[in-house]
C-alpha cells in the first residue's frame, strides 16, 4: 500500500476570479488544447498542466500504473491567494476545498484531501479548516510557508509562521486533529533569482527552512504539543543545516532562543531513557531525490516521521513515486511500510486502510 | 598541521570613510572598552568584536592553544562595499589588502592571506588581484555570492556570480593561479528574517547554494577549467539538494540547461573510469556543525576538495577549529591530513609547508 502525501490537484474550470472580485492577480486556466492547459495570471504564462493536474480518472489511472493506493490531494501553492482580501480568498478557498472534497467523495479509497485557508485572516481560516474537517471530511489543510511576502517588499507587516497572530489557526487543527502540511510558495529572494528555475531549487528549500525555524523558535509546537504539522521537500534545507542552526542556538540564545528555550535538536528523533527512540516533533516528506539525501533525513526523523511525497504531477518531482524509498536495500520492510504508508495515516489520522472522507 | 582556511581579519583603525567617500553606509570601528570594538554602520550596531578581530598576537596565542598552525585571513564580508562607488570600494579594498599583507609579511608562517576586490567594477577587480597576488603575495580573494542585491530590491541590474562581466575577473583569476573563496553576503530574503538570527541561518546557505548553482548553470565552470573556487559553510544548502537541483536539470533543461549542459552533479567527485576518483570541480569548507552533514559533503566532494574552516573569530565559527573532524573515527589519518591542511595548500597554491607570501 502507498499513499502519496504530496500531490496537487484542481478543478478543471472556475470562473473569472479577477473579474469576480474586481482586481487582478489570480490564476486562470486557458484550455487551449485538448488534455492540456495554460495557468494564466493576467496575461502572464505560469505553467502548463495536462488533464491529470484535474482529471481523477487520469490520477486514478496512474496511480495504479504506480501502485499508488492513494494520493493525498491538496492545491496547487499559487492558489494560496494569501494576498488578496480575505473574504475573496475565502470564497476561493471555500470553492478548491468543495471541488477537492467531491473528489474524495466519489473515490474514497483512492483519494484523501487537504484543504487551503485564508490565512492572511487567522480567524477565517480558523472556520474554513473547521468547516473542511467538519462537514467536507478533509484530512486537513496545506499552508504556505508563510502568509504574504508582498507585504515584506514595504518593510511591513511580516507574518511568518511564529506570528502569534496564527495561534487561533494551530488552535483549531489541534482541536479538530487536522494535519498541516507547509508547503513553499512566494519564495524569498526570487527576485534575485531571473533564470535556472532558481526560486524552485534554491528558493523553496530556503522557504521550507525559514517555515521550519520559525514555527521551532517562536515555540508552536511548545504551545501547541497536540498539532500534525509536517513539511514538504523532505524540510527543504533544514536537514542539512541543523548542525548551524543548533549551534546558533547555543552560542547566541540572545538572538535565537528569544521566544523558546528548547533545543530545536530536540524536536527531530533521538535516543530516549527507555532505549527506544523519541520520535520527531514533526514529519517531512521524502522528496528528496538522493539516496543520501534520504538516509540522512531518516536519521534526523526516522521512518515514523518520513512520508511518501512525489508532488505528482509536475515535473520536479518524483516521476514514479516511491522509486527512491524501494531503490534503498538497507531499508527494512517495517520501515517501508511506514514510509510508503503508515507515516501518512498517522499524520492525517486515517483510522484504517483506504479511509479517506468516510473515516 | 592544520590551516584554517576560513578566518576573517581586520585593521584596528581606519578612517572615517562616511566623510573620506562623501556618503553613508561604511563600516566604522567604535573602540569603546579595551580590547572590544562595536563595528557600526552610521548610528547602527553591526556586530560587536573583540582584539583577536585585529590583533595577530592575540590570534597567534589562540591558534597554538587551538593547534592551528596557519590561518587564511580575509576581510568580514560586510567590508566588501559593492554597493559603492568603484573607485571607493577599490580604495577601501587596497587599505584592506595592504593591511592582509602586512600580517602575513610579518608572520608567514602563520598567515596567508586572501584580498577583497570591488566585483562591482570587473576590471578594477581583476586589477586589484593582480597587485594582491603579484606584489603582495596574497594567495587570492575572498569575493560575496552575489554583487549587489540592493539594485535587485528596484528590479535592475542582476549580477549573479553567472553574469559573464565577471569573466574578466575569473580569467584574470586563472592566469594568476589566484583561489577564490565564495563566502555569502547581504543575504536574499533578509527582510523576511526579522527575528531569530535568520539572515545567517537560513539566508546564508541559501546564498551560497545561490552561487554555486550561478556558477555551475552559467558554465563558469567549463569557461574557466583551471579556476579554482571554495564555498564556505559546506556548500551551504548545495549538498542537501543537489538532488532536486540534478533532477530539475534532467526535467526542465529549457529552464535550467539554457547556459551550460552539463549535469550539475558532474561537477561532483565521482569514480572514474580507471577505478579511482575524480575529484569534484570545486572546494568547500569543513564548517557544517554536525559530523553526518560532514560526512555527506565527504561523499559528495571527497577529503580532495574539503578543508578546515572555522569562521575564526565569530561565534557562528567552530570554537575549537578541527574538532569536528577530529571526532569522526571513521576517517582515516591519510583523509584527516587532507582536511586540516592538503586541501588548503592545493587550494591556496601553497608550495611547501607553512609558505606564506614568502612560497
Amino acid at each position: 500500500m502507498k499513499i502519496d502525501l504530496h500531490t496537487h490537484i484542481l478543478p478543471r474550470d472556475w470562473p473569472d476570479l479577477d473579474a469576480k472580485y474586481g482586481y487582478g492577480g489570480f490564476v486562470r486556466l486557458d484550455h487551449y488544447k485538448p488534455c492540456c492547459a495554460r495557468m494564466m495570471i493576467g496575461e502572464r504564462f505560469f505553467r502548463e498542466i495536462t488533464d491529470n493536474a484535474w482529471d481523477p480518472k487520469r490520477r486514478i489511472e496512474e496511480c495504479d500504473h504506480a501502485g499508488v493506493t492513494m494520493q493525498v490531494l491538496s492545491t496547487v501553492p499559487v492558489m494560496f491567494s494569501y494576498w488578496a482580501k480575505p473574504a475573496d480568498a475565502l470564497d476561493l478557498s471555500r470553492r478548491l476545498n468543495d471541488h477537492i472534497a467531491e473528489v474524495v467523495r466519489k473515490h474514497p479509497t483512492r483519494f484523501a484531501g487537504l484543504a487551503t485557508i485564508p490565512l492572511q485572516d487567522p480567524d477565517l481560516a480558523a472556520r474554513e479548516l473547521e468547516r473542511c474537517v467538519r462537514e467536507l471530511g478533509l484530512r486537513g489543510a496545506q499552508i504556505g510557508t508563510h502568509v504574504d511576502a508582498n507585504q515584506y517588499c514595504h518593510g511591513s507587516d511580516c507574518r511568518n509562521l511564529d506570528d502569534t497572530a496564527l495561534d487561533v489557526v494551530w488552535s483549531a487543527a489541534e482541536q479538530l486533529e487536522a494535519a498541516i502540511f507547509v508547503h513553499p510558495w512566494d519564495m524569498l529572494g526570487k527576485k534575485r533569482m531571473p533564470k535556472y528555475w532558481l526560486p524552485w531549487l534554491v528558493g523553496m528549500p530556503a522557504e521550507t527552512c525559514l517555515a521550519i525555524c520559525c514555527m521551532i523558535f517562536g515555540g508552536v509546537f511548545e504551545r501547541f504539543p497536540k498539532l500534525r504539522v509536517a513539511f514538504a521537500h523532505g524540510g527543504g534545507a533544514f536537514p542539512f543545516t541543523i548542525g548551524r542552526i543548533e549551534h546558533a542556538f547555543h552560542v547566541r540564545p540572545d538572538l535565537v532562543a528569544i521566544d523558546n528555550q528548547t533545543n530545536p535538536r530536540s524536536y527531530l528523533a533521538r535516543p530516549d531513557d527507555g532505549g527506544g527512540v523519541t520520535p520527531a516533533r514533526f514529519y517531512v516528506d521524502s522528496l528528496v531525490h538522493d539516496p543520501d539525501a534520504l538516509k540522512m533525513l531518516l536519521k534526523l526523523f526516522g521512518a515514523r516521521r518520513v512520508a511518501l511525497g512525489s508532488d505528482y504531477p509536475f515535473p520536479l518531482g518524483e516521476a514514479n513515486p516511491g522509486e527512491l524509498i524501494e531503490s534503498m536495500k538497507e531499508l527494512s520492510p517495517q520501515d517501508k511500510t511506514r514510509l510508503f504508508s503508515g507515516t501518512a495515516r498517522e499524520f492525517l489520522g486515517l483510522g484504517r486502510v483506504g479511509g479517506g472522507a468516510s473515516s
